[in-house]
Parts: C-alpha cells; sequence; structure tokens
C-alpha cells in the first residue's frame, strides 16, 4: 500500500535553504511512490498560540484547565477546525517530518505552537483516556515514523559530543523523546544541516544529495532505540530497572546500547 | 540600589496555579523592596510567531534572513514597539523570571516566541556583532539573573536522576543553557513544581511557601555552574579542552563538579 507522508514545515522564505529542502523532500518522495501531505505553517498563517478559542465548546466555562479540556474537546470532537485537519493528516500519515530551522536549541514558536495544538489529549498523551499508562513507543501515533530535519546556523563542532552547546541529539530530546516517541512513533535520528548560513553552493548541493538519500531510507532506516515505556525496562512505568543502563543517568540512559546505530 | 526583576508569565487563566505562583512572586519581590516588571503574555496578546513583520524597514525586502534582519532592526532601532518595549524592561531588569506550565517539556509557544522575538542579534546573540565571540556567560545579558519557575503535571519521580522522562533540569538545558547563559546570564537551578494537576490544598500552600523562599534569596542564590566560554575551559571558544571532565560527553559536562551545588 501507497506510504503517506506529512512534512510540517516552519520559514516564511521561499528562497531559505529551509524551503529548498522541502521541494527536495517533496520531490524525492514523489519520486518514491509516497503520498506527500504538506503543512506550511507561515504560509497557513497557523495560529501559534494555544488559548482559550481551541476550545469552542467548554467542558468548564469558569476555568481554563488545557488537559481537562483538550481531553473534552478531542473526545467529543468540538476541536477548531485547523487542529482537527492536522489530526487528520496526521493520522494518515505514515512518517511524519517536522523541517524547521534550529532557534534557540528548539523549534520556532510557530511550530511548537503546532504541536501544543495538535497533540491532544486522548491522542498524543492521555491515549484511551489512561493518563500515562501508554506512552514511549506506545499510544496513538504508534505504527508512524517521524524525523527531524533541521537548519542549524552554528557549526557541527559546536554540537560534537564535548562541544559547547551539547550535543545537537540531545538537545532536541525533549522532540524526539518527550514529544514523538511519547506519543508512540518510530524517531530517526535527526537530519542536521550545519553552518547553514555560511554554506557555499556546492555544500547546498551536496546537503540536498544527502537529504535526499535519508528520504529514500524513511521507510527502511533504524529508528533510534529509545527504551519503551511497558518494555520491560521500566518495571513501574516510571524509572530504569536497576540492571538496566547500570550507573547511569541523565538523557542517554533511555537510549539501549543494544539495538541499532549509536546516536551520537 | 533597588534591584528590578522581570517576570514573563505565560498562562491565561487567573485561578491557575501558575498565575497563584506569579502572584506569590510579586507580593514577596515587593515586600523584599525589589522593583518589579510584569509581561503578562497572555494578557498582552503577544504576538508569538517571528515573521517577516518583526522587521518593518528591511535591510533586504527581497529575501528575508532572520539573522540580518534581526541584526539590522537591532542596531538600527528599526525594531516593532512590542519588542523594543520588552527588550527595555530586560535591560533595566537585574533578574529574570520566566513562570510557565511545561508543555511537552518545553515553553508554551507563546513564550517561546518571546524568546525568539526579544532575543534580537546584537543583544542576546552575536553580542558588538562579534558572531560567537561573547556567548556562554558573556553578552549582552551579562550581569543579569535567570531562573524558570516551571508547573510540570507528572510525578517528580518521572523526572528524576532515571526517570522515564530524563531529569528536568537536562530537559531544560536549550533554554538555561542555551538561551539564558548563551546571553550572559546567571542562571539559578530551576524552580519546579511537580503533580501541579493533582496537588492537593495543603500541597499548595507548600508549595508557595518554598517559591517564598527561593525568590527572598533571588540575589543571593549560587547559580548553575556552567562553564563559561571564555573562562578557560574551551580553548577554542568550542570545544571542552581534554583536561576538562575528562572522558565526559553530553549535556553535564558542561556543569562544572567544582564550585557550587549539584545540578541534578
Amino acid at each position: 500500500m501507497k506510504k503517506n507522508v506529512l512534512i510540517v514545515y516552519a520559514h516564511p522564505e521561499p528562497t531559505s535553504l529551509t524551503c529548498s529542502f522541502l521541494d527536495v523532500a517533496v520531490q524525492t518522495l514523489r519520486r518514491c511512490d509516497r503520498g506527500v501531505m504538506l503543512s506550511d505553517l507561515y504560509g497557513m498563517r497557523w495560529k501559534a498560540v494555544f488559548d482559550e478559542h481551541d476550545f469552542p465548546s467548554r467542558a468548564n466555562p469558569d476555568r481554563l484547565n488545557f488537559i481537562a479540556e483538550s481531553a473534552h474537546a478531542y473526545s467529543t470532537r468540538r476541536q477548531t477546525a485547523d487542529v482537527e485537519s492536522e489530526q487528520e493528516k496526521l493520522l494518515a500519515a505514515d512518517a511524519l517530518i517536522l523541517q524547521f530551522p534550529l532557534w534557540w536549541f528548539g523549534m520556532p514558536a510557530i511550530l511548537k505552537g503546532w504541536v501544543d495544538r495538535v497533540f491532544a489529549y486522548g491522542l498524543a498523551y492521555g491515549y484511551k483516556g489512561e493518563g500515562n499508562r501508554h506512552r514511549y513507543g506506545d499510544g496513538g501515533l504508534k505504527g508512524k515514523r517521524a524525523m527531524l530535519s533541521v537548519m542549524v546556523g552554528g557549526p557541527a563542532r559546536d554540537y560534537s559530543p564535548r562541544g559547547i552547546n551539547g550535543p545537537l541529539e540531545e538537545l532536541l530530546f525533549p522532540i524526539t523523546h518527550g514529544t514523538l516517541f511519547f506519543s508512540g512513533m518510530d524517531v530517526l535520528p535527526t537530519h542536521a544541516v550545519y553552518g547553514s548560513g555560511r554554506i557555499t553552493a556546492a555544500g547546498v548541493e551536496a546537503a540536498k544529495a544527502d537529504w535526499c538519500a535519508r528520504l529514500e531510507r524513511l521507510f527502511e532506516d533504524a529508528p533510534i532505540p529509545f527504551r519503551r515505556q511497558n518494555g520491560g525496562d521500566y518495571p513501574d512505568g516510571q524509572v530504569l530497572a536497576d540492571r538496566v543502563a547500570a550507573g547511569q543517568t541523565g538523557l542517554p540512559a533511555h537510549i539501549s546500547e543494544e539495538r541499532g546505530a549509536p546516536v551520537r
């Protein structure tokens, strides 16, 4: 069956490197016979701010509790049309690509607001209304793949294992692990272009070729081997078992050493 | 001299726990004879999206390059009035407090958009127009303090050193280290309230008392001992010297073991 890919794109400038990567993605995926859906957030004038207008029919009109209202709006299908449309695309997708420039080591606000608003309770968290029971490798988006494609202004050296910014994959952990894997998706290693502000024409061509190759393997490459909440490594669903990543603390402890390629 | 504190607050609900923490902060700081400035982002209807409207007088009207336009707008004082006003508050502040609920392990979009738009080239990065020369403990916001005050829905156990979400201070590293310390500020350990959705009335009172005590020590507590770029630990300004945090990689390597309390 034809695989579908949703690209969420967060840059307003048609001549930007980010936009040229979007073009490469659309062309490559079509050539690979994928269905391509696009959410051009700047072009759509996406509403970034998650607020009371997201809940046209409130469970409690007197007090805005985002989790309670998200659960109510999602389960009773009383969301706004823009959010519902994005969720439909996401549910129709076999893979999600977030294409953005790294701003302050994270997503531009417009893209963070896409996550804040679209990743509803009952879908991306609180799956089946069961709180934290289904998360990290389980949940409403299970079976889908996800990948970040990031334009990074600074040089790769600053993001190396001992680089001053910290390793890119650790800086992006709140997105790859905490958002995409949390919701059940298999997350591929991030595709990054470093030094994007000073790249040469030849560098752009080489970067496009690399990106093209990643896209061709979108459904073949091994995902980051994040540990699944319900796979045995977290006996109480909260903390690593003593025998797992023994003696380790921090973010890398949640990546299995046993499967796939190292992430850094 | 009287110290000034800017609180940037990102929640729309006046009966929320986040808002009650804002009230505690305003009262406590005034009692301590601090000048208090407030940016109530939802109340101000803060524009979250960083876009072409941020640059009313473009350096290059044909192609939107955010870094180039930010540099041009900041240096020639051609920014929008809302951004200029926030920068004036920030420059008048001796300390910055960001008060927000943790959404997908990061800031709500409206607050990310405050950073994206207010932290201009020439002020918070590219200080003195010298690229990466002045960053991480140096730069336009040097001499100021900063602290995150975060409402966390999940339990503390999930954020413990081996907890499934990862340690909170590592998840927030892109903000504490990559944004606030990057710009020159001394960043205090994050103040977090866990399990904020299920907290009891007694829990709220205890949490408010803890918060009050943190605020009273705002100008006394030791900051997170992040390593300064120009302090000798990064001989080339990019990568740790071999002798520093020998054998370590990842985010914790950028925190000195020698000074202050451990961060996790």
